[in-house]
């Protein structure tokens, strides 16, 4: 799709530099940027490729403006402008509306939605308008999915669950499977526990390829309005994810956890069962969370790596740090000794 | 479905306190239950929140039974009968026996199985009596599953692989794909070596959502009798669990180890191949596991996380570890030697 | 399939001792094998296994094959050798070649290729020859997939994306999903970034199940020639994998990353994203890369694991690793003045 500059900043806004005629077919990194292409400057860091950007047209702050050999569009926050952009710009492909013959569709359908390639929708679904499914997504029995939110192929969402409007959700998603819950025999024996709750999803959520987020178990599991998730996640039963909270790949939340808003995850991050995290927490890649978080701030816990031979050397010691300390409290002792009688 | 508290106790014993003639529709935690759910109270510390209960009834210990202000079912197991109750209680949705005419069905099916919507079984599987298999599940040529084992939409298992009875295996497993087995050419390059063995599931195993677990080498993956594993859990060829052994969720087993019975294996506990556990290894969350344990016991190796400066100063000391270590035994032989010359 | 020995000679070589029409139908470890099946001797350790062995030939160098008491092909990498024949051995099943009727097929297919039940396939697909594609696949539009490709059932290719020629993809592994790209609102709002690139994948290369690849951001996620990836792996956007690199299962990589060529990456290894990791790195299993690396070589980084109550009494320690630092920097200060003073 073509867009002019002068289209563009209709509908952004911002201060045109340049031919408002000028047509943008894509988008592209500075340094690979091609005259139908729009490209964008956030990081100072790449200020140096302005001079030889061959883009049709760069989004940028006005302090780096002058510095801009071809067209302009001057906004205080460049990358958040270019993520406007972008979504405008760029067509998610999916089927046409209405219902491929090949779905199995037990459900009504909005006229105005689209169902794909052997799609399977269960009884007593409720789906919005422009509600898109694409391929192979299987939706249980009494799923309910918001307005105009998209499914890419291969999607589960179990029975009973809601997804919000405008969700969109990756391939091989599991939507409500079973909370992990078992009651111990004294013969070792693990007891099932019926997950009975739901997972209940707000708006303007993503969510990621082959992420799960379990069912609750007598309660629900409840995602905020905003939520990001990205690939392979893992959210246990009866989790609480708070609104705007954004986790990278990997992430693991056990049971029962409650996040707060505006919080973000790095990626791999594991964070225990029952715990509870205040709004504003970032906890780093890499880092593990056994306790609460009561307070807003960044929390680390990933450890180094080194050449293998330093590994070894230090990382032994590991198993000896209580020792150490021991021999340190023994020194001061015995140097305080010396120095009494000294 | 409505039970009454007359035919629980029939079904499962314990010692009804209060009107039999109760009806039951659903189960809740006691400080949201109403007066037709059933709640228990196993952990002594939501003791107080039996005086303002509002459910129907209570599953809960002699001790607690006084202090319970509606009707009660005293067992000295709570949780374990909570449990039971909770499976019986609650429906599983599925599709109703018989193979939907969008199913691909290559093999003879039993007249008691239900096969779901746009279901796919190869040739030469055999299926028990009772077996339910979702929407869209893919059966490989081959392949065995049990009596009453409940496949959710989307499972892929894998030409030759063998389900038990009762097996729950949730949306996205995958049984039985190749383990990672390479040759290593002086050029640089992978040669693949051929996977030939099956992964064997025993009885009353239930296997979460996108968990995958790889066929064997030459020998088998063998995964015992009542083995849960959560979600997002990878088990490499030539595994074996051992009975009654329960994994949660981002749990990694490397190839050719042996898990014993009766273990656990806290949250992104990690594992390496070629390692043998005991029966009765407890796995703390976030521990990574290098090597062999031959002692039954808890074992734990996750690292602590704190604030971000404080992490800084802390965890930058690791690279200094033997260094420190050097120091103190310096500081040791240099204060023994003025202790001499005092 | 039968195979002779001659037969095996003649295709991979080495030096045959024993009868040539001996035939061989399978491939088993030395101490399970029975006289119809090959076995090998790759690691020294196994050595003692040959006097008892009952297969019906081994796979050895030529300094063990004097200890052989049956029929061996002598060869100097035996196990290399032992790969080259089990693929040879054992054929993958796959649906015949043809379009199964169940199929939705929006591209042309060629006569070699083999479509699966219920596959959907979409629009400007370019397929290869003698591609196989099971069941329940799904292929978005303009996806290209080269010569001899086998996929799993269940795999999803985004649209646009392109896999080169004899790639392995297993279940459940989705390629094509988009990046994890947010530009934040100071309302705390995430604002979505198009996800414009493509993954391109190399020739020879192998996916695990449930492996996801994301598509680049503005240029294409890249995985070289021969790349080999285990189960549960997430690749993030832009990154870039160089040629017969492999890595184990549950590993991530973020976003923008360039790991090198015929690099090595243990189980749960995680790599930080904007990192350049040099050619003929290893990354030990466990181990979590939060900074960039310019030398080959073998690096760790990750912790012991312990009895439970030692890991308590070692590991507080590593909150107060700072402060121990400053204690024995405290003691060589005043230790070094009562030794001047002595």
């Amino acid at each position: 799709m073509a867009r002019t500059l002068e289209e563009i900043v209709a509908r952004f806004g911002g201060d045109l530099r340049g031919d408002g005629h000028l047509a943008i077919t894509g988008l592209a990194a500075l340094d690979v940027a091609t005259p139908l292409q729009l490209s964008f400057l956030a990081n100072p860091k790449y200020r140096g490729q302005l001079a030889t950007t061959h883009a049709g047209a760069v989004i940028l702050a006005a302090e780096m403006a002058d510095d801009c050999p071809v067209a302009a569009i001057v906004t205080p926050q460049p990358y958040l402008y270019f993520a406007r952009v972008s979504q405008w710009l760029v067509e998610t492909p999916g089927p046409a509306p209405g219902v491929h013959p090949s779905a199995v569709v037990e459900s009504p359908v909005p006229a105005s939605a689209s169902i794909g390639p052997l799609v399977w929708i269960g009884a007593d679904v409720v789906l919005g308008e422009n509600v898109v499914i694409n391929a192979q997504c299987r939706i249980g029995a009494g799923a309910c999915i918001g307005d105009a939110s998209y499914l890419y192929p291969g999607v589960t969402i179990y029975h009973a669950c809601r997804i919000g409007r405008r969700a969109i959700i990756h391939s091989g998603a599991v939507i409500g499977a079973d909370g992990f819950g078992f009651a111990h025999e004294k013969t070792g024996e693990w007891v099932k526990i019926a997950q009975t709750g739901r997972v209940l999803i707000g708006d303007d959520v993503e969510i990621g390829a082959n992420t799960t987020i379990d069912r609750g178990a007598l309660a629900d599991t409840v995602i905020e309005n905003g939520v990001k998730l990205d690939n392979q996640i893992q959210i246990g039963h009866n989790v609480h994810v708070g609104a705007h909270t954004a986790m990278a790949g990997c992430v693991g939340v056990a049971g029962s956890t409650k996040i707060g808003a505006g919080c973000t995850v790095g990626g791999a991050g594991m964070i225990l069962g029952h715990l509870t995290l205040a709004d504003g927490v970032n906890i780093s890649s890499g880092t593990f969370v056994p306790k609460s978080i009561t307070k807003p701030g960044n929390y680390t816990g990933y450890v180094p790596f080194m050449a293998h031979e330093e590994w070894l050397k230090n990382f032994s010691r590991l198993r000896h740090l209580d020792a150490m300390a021991d021999k340190i409290r023994d020194l001061e002792k015995r140097l305080a000794e010396l120095e009494k009688n000294k």
